[in-house]
This record gives structure tokens, C-alpha cells and sequence, in this order.
């Protein structure tokens, strides 16, 4: 018999995490084990919007594959995915293709636009690596041209942050930690700086804890940040954008709108031809897609429905962790003919940070945390993510550890 | 008898320092000090281009007025001149008017485009504190883009330097130590990345001795510069510029065109009314216009003839800090009736930096320097002017001391 061929498409969260799983649980003889991904690093998704804020490198949130996958053991294949085709059982990449025999899909997430005009052309997201340091530059260098101009755009200096969910907050947290330093550096008044959110609900992270939102809201605006709620976004234009509230379009004169509310499964997916439900599949128990013995989906990818409530789970990092547990015990199942395991989800909590200095979160579903605590709480479970995925070594390398301010 | 006013237009190297010198040798009963500039700091020009590498942060260039000049004894307005009117001993301001006995012009070049069409538009020049930074910040958000792209544009990587005279060798030597980092920062192959220099002379450093030139052409070609003599910038685009060369025009795609070849005295001089020879100002022996006996005129806005060869002195900080020590010891024999002095050049010599590890110099008319002597000697001058404008205090916060590298 053929030694299984296993391909695990995609280095983020689930499929970093089901490689590093898989090598360590399964012989050198039992299966080949290759992992596909278009960069030669795996970053962690949940702190872009501090690379691109600013305040901290991009470096610190990539890890180079060769760290934490052993290459003699899995064959990494630095390419893009073009495209999937179950029923042949190949993938396409840019510059080759493979077969395989075990397919684990962790594509991950992209921005979604809501075809709001001009958002795909003009607007930046905080999508991966380059997206994120992007943002950094784009600020930098509108602050820059400022001072050059003799007819000051005031454009240059607001700074508008589409969607204040999660990602949104994060980033504003951020920024309103950032934007003195930048003044400073750039030689502009502070008061002149304007940093913006529009978000379409009543309030700012929806469905959160209302204490915990009024915690975050006054957190960052007496760090300068305004908020306009109940607001839509319906253009965006290289020097401004136009959102509607209580029936009337409004216009803010920015060259840097930030969109940050909502991401999508990544398009490959659905183009596959299997059954999606909003880009997404439904995942059987044992976290396989429901039409092939063969496939695994994880992380943003996969629709898993919580069985208590019959909602799916949020598409987070931690779920996506998690799920790698599974995938990896039952990719080896498959190999070796051994029982599948059903995914259960532990959340253990959620945190939100507000700045390097400052975060609010919500621990074994009903204990709320916020300022030094909740900041606490983010850095340690960020570390714990290093320490399984890399050891301590790599948490050392790459953790949080200024967790006084 | 009313206590003279003094006023000094510009605090560059001729106009701080002549402030300086004053502020010393004149009691307090003796005259009132004005000094105007459009900037709380002064800075040094001959520095900008590593500012504009991004090799110095442009804080270590400028220096705080208030560090180097007495505000209880000078008075210092933060202001732009708009006008000067001689036959009236008034200067307008932006904000207001002055009225003055003795004055001081040390308003500096600005940038000399001739005319070539697109070059005021889309070019970068390296005037001052403001378009140095921006000219960092352009290149390092050229490189940012070059990767969000999915069709991949050269004309972000391709940098081109208009001019290989002083300032243009300076930056380009700066420009090649910076671009290893900057490829590392922004995950660009270094071979992708052209820094080319276009000189309208058979070769660059034109009136420089032939062996240096050489070793500095060496030293740039050995990190990738390439040089384009014998040819004229013809245009500038937002995405590219034209040459001609051995009656051919030719493109060279870019979105980064620093334009280093050509400056002039500020304009407001040429504005005023007095006579000028390529906008500068023919002074006397003693520093004055020549039809005002109330107006001194100090570095790059005085055209001082060297009574050896009847050639005029290149506007340089060396000379425009030797002016200062005349027109400083001649406004006090005005306002106490001493005897006048004449200016006398001393030049030292000439050291052109190749980055921070290589230079170029002429010491004492004609002991040739190269290498790491070149750089210490090159850092000693600077050192030297930071101790006599502003003490020891000051040549050790801004001064340059890694010498050996």
C-alpha cells in the first residue's frame, strides 16, 4: 500500500498548527506530509493591526515556517493556490500541481467590500503582512506630505476606521496610542489629527458585553478617538469618503480609510464546486467537509455550529487552534485507521485590546476584565499560542512580556 | 541717540551664526537683535541628504534656536518674509512688518528646476527638513506598494538622482548603504532595486581631481549605483523621466526622482529691488550690497569674488560660517563706529561623503584624502561647527562620532 499523501493548504492558525500537530504524531513512514503556502512565514492574523498602526514591527508577528515546521519531514511548497478540485483530488498552484490523498484546507479569510463603491480601489484592510505595514507607510508618508504643502489637506491627517467590530477597535486602540508619536515625528499639531470610526450598528462591538463597550468607548475617545454609529459607508474616494446617518449623506475629506468590517472566507473555496453556506463549509462533526472523506476544513474556511445554541462559532484564532487538535487526530485516523473525535469548542474567554496599555475582555463566558487585567489576559494568551506552536523558544523570541503598561 | 535695530533674515549657517557672534560681542545697551526665521530650529543643510536616505533621523540635523540663541537678549520671530523693502528699511512678514538700521540677509538657495518640464511637479529636491523627510517617506511607501501589487511595478524600485555634483554623490552614497535595509524591511529581492544617476558632464564631481573622482565612482558602482554621463533630464513624469544622451531620448521608468543638480539664492532677494547677478547679491569687501550701506548679505544669497582668480566662491556652509565671523565684527563696527574688516577665504578643504563609511576630500588646496581618513575628517568638520555654534554641549548631542565605520 502507498504511503498517504497529505496536503495541508495554507500556514495560518489551523493549518500551521495541524502541520506542526501532524509531524510530531506521525511517523516518518505512515505519510507525506506536504504544506503549501504563499509566503515563507506564518503571521499571526490577530496582531496586523498593531503592525499597522505602527506600533510594533511586522517582524515580531511573522514566524518563518523552517521555525517551527521540521522541512526534512514536511515538504513545503512556497506557491498560491489557484484552485481545488475535490473530485480529482488536485490542487493547482501558481506554479505546479499536486495530488493528494488527504487534503486539510486552511485558506483563511479576506476582506469583504459589500460592493460599497470605490472600497476595493481605495480603502486599505488589514488582510495579511503587506496589507498591514502598507497602512503604517500610508499614514507616514500622508503626515509627511502635510508639511510639504503649502495649501494644507486637512484629508491628510483624518484618519477614517470602517467598522468598529473587533478588528476596528483593535486598530483604534492602536492608533490613538501611535498618532502623538507620529505628530512628534512629523511636525504636526496633535489637535489637528482626527481619527474616525463608522459603524453600523447602535454601537461599537455589537452583541459585547455593554459595561465592557462603554469601558472601550471611553477608553478611546479620551484618546481622541469620535465615534458616529448607526452609520453607513457608501463611498469611498481616493480624498474622502460619504456615509449615510438618520437619512442624510455626510462627507469626510481623508486619504486613509481603513476597512475593517468584514472578511469573508477566501474565494477558492466556493470555486472548488463544494457546498458552501456565505463562502464557508459546513463541516461535518469530525470537521471534514460534508461530501468528501478526504477533505478537512479549518479555521475561516469552516462553518462550525455550536451545538448549544445552533450558531455558528465566530471565525477567531482561538477556535482555529482548536480545531487543529481535531483535524490532526483525525487525519491520523484516517492514515492509520484509527477512531475519528467530534470538535468541541473551549472558549476560554475573548479579549479585546484598546492599545498597548489598556483592553477589556470577557473570561469563562461570564467574568468581565478590563484595563491592566484584560491587557494581562490578551498578552498571556497570545504567549500560549507561541508556546504551542513553536515552544518556548519561540515564545521568548516572539511574546509579549511589557505587561505592566 | 535710539539703540540700533538689528535684524537677521534666515537662521542657516551664516544667519545663526552671525546671531550668535552678536549676541557676544554686543552688550545689551548696544543694539537690539532680531532674528527671523521661518522655523523654530535651524538645521544643517549639508546633512539633508542623509536624511532623505533615511541613513539620520532628521533630528539629529536641526537644532532647536532657542538651544543656541539667548531669547532674553535676541529676539527670535517664528515667521516667513515675504518681502524685503530697501529703500523703506522695512521687511515684510507674513504676520507683520519690520523696521530695521542694520540688516542681515541669510535667506539661502532654493532648488533650480530651469524649466525642465514636470521637474517642479514630480520631482523631490533636498531643500530642507520638511521635502528630506518626504523624500524618505516616498521611497520607503514606493517599496510598501511594490508588494501589495499583483502586477509588480519597477518604477516603484528605480530611483533616479538629477545632478552628480555634490549634494547628488552624497545621496547616492547614503542611498546605497540604505537599500539592503530597506529591502529587508519591505521583503524585496536587493537586485530588483536601480539607483541610477544622471550627470550632464562628462563626469560626475565635475572640477573635482580625476583620481578621486574615480575612487568615488568605484565605491557607488561597487553597491550598485549606475551612472548616466554626458546626459540631460529632458522631463518628468509622476511614473518616469526622460533623457537624452548622444541625441537619443531615452526612459527610465520611476516614481522617485530627486532632483540634486542645480540650486539658487532665494528668490525674495532677486525680489527686492537690489542688484543681483544670478540672483545673488555681488557683495563689497566687508560683506554689504553694494547700494546699501545698512544691508549685509551672508551665504548662499551673497556672491563673494575670490580676488585670486576672479571666480566667484562656491556657496558652501565652510564659506558661509567664515562670513559670519566679518559681517558679525562689521555690524558692531556700525553700530559702535569701529573700522570695517574685509572677507578673507580660508578654505580648509572639501570632503564629499560616500555614505558613513567612505569619502572623498581635497585638505589644504592639495593633499587628496580617500576612505576612512576622508570620513574622520569629513566628521571633524561637522563636529567643529557644532562646537562653535552652540558649545561642547552641543557637539556631543549632535555630533557624529562613530568614526571607524
Amino acid at each position: 500500500m502507498k504511503t498517504p499523501n497529505i496536503v495541508i493548504l495554507g500556514a495560518g492558525y489551523g493549518g500551521i498548527m495541524t502541520t506542526v500537530k501532524l509531524q510530531k504524531i506521525l511517523g516518518a513512514n505512515e505519510a507525506k506530509i506536504t504544506l503549501v503556502n504563499m509566503n515563507d512565514y506564518h503571521y499571526q492574523s490577530t496582531w496586523l493591526h498593531e503592525n499597522a498602526a505602527g506600533t510594533l514591527h511586522h517582524d515580531r508577528t511573522r514566524i518563518p515556517i523552517k521555525d517551527v515546521v521540521n522541512t526534512k519531514r514536511v515538504n513545503f511548497i512556497l506557491d498560491k493556490v489557484v484552485s481545488i478540485k475535490p473530485d480529482d483530488k488536485k490542487v493547482k498552484l501558481k506554479k505546479s500541481e499536486l495530488d493528494y490523498d488527504i487534503l486539510v484546507i486552511g485558506l483563511g479569510f479576506e476582506a469583504a467590500t459589500f460592493n460599497i463603491p470605490g472600497l476595493d480601489e481605495y480603502a486599505f484592510t488589514i488582510d495579511n503582512i503587506n496589507s498591514a505595514r502598507l497602512i503604517r507607510e500610508h499614514i507616514e508618508y500622508n503626515f509627511a506630505l502635510y508639511n510639504t504643502e503649502t495649501e494644507k489637506k486637512q484629508s491628510r491627517l483624518n484618519i477614517v476606521v470602517g467598522g468598529g467590530g473587533f478588528t476596528g477597535i483593535e486598530f483604534l486602540g492602536e492608533l490613538a496610542n501611535r498618532i502623538p508619536e507620529l505628530c512628534e515625528e512629523y511636525d504636526i499639531e496633535k489637535n489637528l489629527v482626527r481619527i474616525i470610526n463608522i459603524e453600523g450598528s447602535p454601537s461599537v462591538l455589537p452583541g459585547f458585553d455593554p459595561q465592557l463597550v462603554e469601558y472601550a468607548m471611553n477608553s478611546l475617545e479620551a484618546r481622541g478617538v469620535e465615534f458616529i454609529t448607526d452609520a453607513m459607508l457608501k463611498e469611498c474616494k481616493p480624498d474622502g469618503i460619504v456615509y449615510e446617518k438618520d437619512g442624510r449623506h455626510e462627507a469626510i475629506p481623508t486619504m486613509t480609510t481603513v476597512w475593517a468590517a468584514g472578511v469573508r472566507a477566501n474565494a477558492i473555496v466556493e470555486q472548488s464546486g463544494m457546498n458552501t453556506n456565505r463562502g464557508k463549509v459546513e463541516v461535518r462533526e469530525d470537521m471534514r467537509a460534508p461530501d468528501y472523506e478526504d477533505i478537512f476544513v479549518i479555521g475561516d474556511c469552516a462553518l462550525v455550529m455550536n451545538p448549544e445554541n445552533g450558531r455558528a462559532y465566530p471565525p477567531t484564532a482561538q477556535i482555529a487552534i482548536q480545531e487543529s487538535d481535531v483535524v490532526a487526530h483525525n487525519v491520523k485516523a484516517l492514515v492509520n485507521g484509527g477512531e475519528m473525535e467530534s470538535f468541541k469548542a473551549n472558549i476560554m474567554g475573548t479579549v479585546a485590546s484598546l492599545g498597548n496599555n489598556d483592553a477589556i475582555g470577557i473570561i469563562l463566558n461570564d467574568q468581565k476584565l478590563f484595563g491592566w487585567k484584560a491587557t494581562i489576559m490578551k498578552k498571556i494568551i497570545d504567549n500560549r499560542y507561541l508556546l504551542k506552536l513553536g515552544g518556548i523558544g519561540l515564545m521568548m523570541k516572539k511574546g509579549k512580556f511589557n505587561i505592566f503598561y
